[in-house]
């Protein structure tokens, strides 16, 4: 990494400061929360989609979405059954922040939900420095990424609790090696729990269905 | 967009009278010069090397591959045929600048090439903001990504002179509107040239052959 200069260090560190309380925030109503990042297209929404109609009868969910430009993804997260879809629009900011994260908490009455669903900006690099405050930071990949990304954004791979390989419907259409992914993802995050799956086929929603429902329901 | 701090306008001013300085030393060489920007996974390295084989008796051609680590995407060009390939890691940044465009160049004899592809880091945002002082910026949209990235990253599709959109060999696996896609375009870069693709078949990539060798042989 770079040598970083004062400036950006100072954010970070206010960040990370921001992030922590928004954490205990979470933590205190009791709210599982998700930081899920993603490249641009590899199904970040279309998880939250397949994920809602799976949990509302189980979950009060609330999904926040982090864009851009435009509310097409917090549309699709209320129109798949979230009670509560908010969106943030960055303003051509590349990543959301804990300073962002605590605007979109400040709408929601948190102990109405048990679980949040963050959306962030789609981007394999900055969303990875900016910590939100959220209990998992879950990154997807996808089939038709690649499957070079573990070695090229090893900041993002590193730094997640889990890990969700999207689109495995498409495998029989492109290169992917698998096993040359799954090393590159085991040197940089070992034993890094995955969920390979098709948000379009519903194939391997179950397991992260399942890991999600656990961990909101401690 | 939000409003800069006037420290990220004064970097931006400062890049951009590089990314002149850049552009008059190929243009004086006679290098055209492509600035190839894309989400992870989208293409890029693959475009040059379906690019190379096809150009490389007709045109001297250089490559320089920004990304975040490793030296895996200028092996690759090398491999297809550039006559020189420099990596250029950016250690942790999530796009090239024109003065790392101005140290690759640094270590060229310019006046021996025709043709100078330049991939960008992989990121939708963040390179759209810096010019590196190339002729042209191309953007690579990918089929799996999905349809409405242009409305979800406009400052991108905004910005730039091509538009190839690649794996269309995947259309009959994912669901992609093609309309609402050429909409969405066509609202922020009215009639920008586009060269719809697939790496993997080859099918398409006549017509950007003969666009990159009308441009480099002028």
């Amino acid at each position: 990494m770079t040598q970083r200069i004062p400036v950006v260090e100072n954010i970070l560190n206010a960040n990370d400061h921001l992030a922590q309380e928004n954490h205990t925030r979470l933590e205190s109503a009791g709210v599982f929360s998700i930081n899920l990042m993603a490249s641009p297209g590899a199904g970040k929404t279309s998880l939250i989609e397949q994920t809602l109609p799976r949990l509302k009868d189980k979950l009060r969910i609330a999904a926040i979405d982090g864009d851009i430009a435009t509310s097409l993804d917090s549309d699709r997260a209320a129109a798949a059954g979230a009670l509560s879809s908010i969106q943030i629009n960055t303003g051509g900011n590349c990543h959301l922040d804990a300073v962002m994260l605590r605007g979109a908490l400040d709408q929601l009455q948190l102990n109405q939900y048990d679980l949040l669903l963050v959306e962030n900006v789609g981007n394999l690099v900055c969303p990875a420095e900016f910590k939100l405050g959220t209990h998992k930071s879950v990154l997807i990949a996808s089939i038709p990424e690649g499957d070079d990304k573990p070695y090229k954004y090893p900041g993002m791979y590193r730094g997640v609790d889990a890990l969700i390989i999207n689109k495995i419907d498409l495998l029989p259409y492109v290169s992917f090696r698998m096993d040359f992914f799954q090393r590159g993802v085991e040197s940089l995050n070992p034993g890094v729990i995955t969920f390979p799956l098709s948000c379009r086929t519903g194939e391997g929603m179950d397991a992260w269905i399942n890991w999600l429902l656990q961990n909101s329901t401690k």
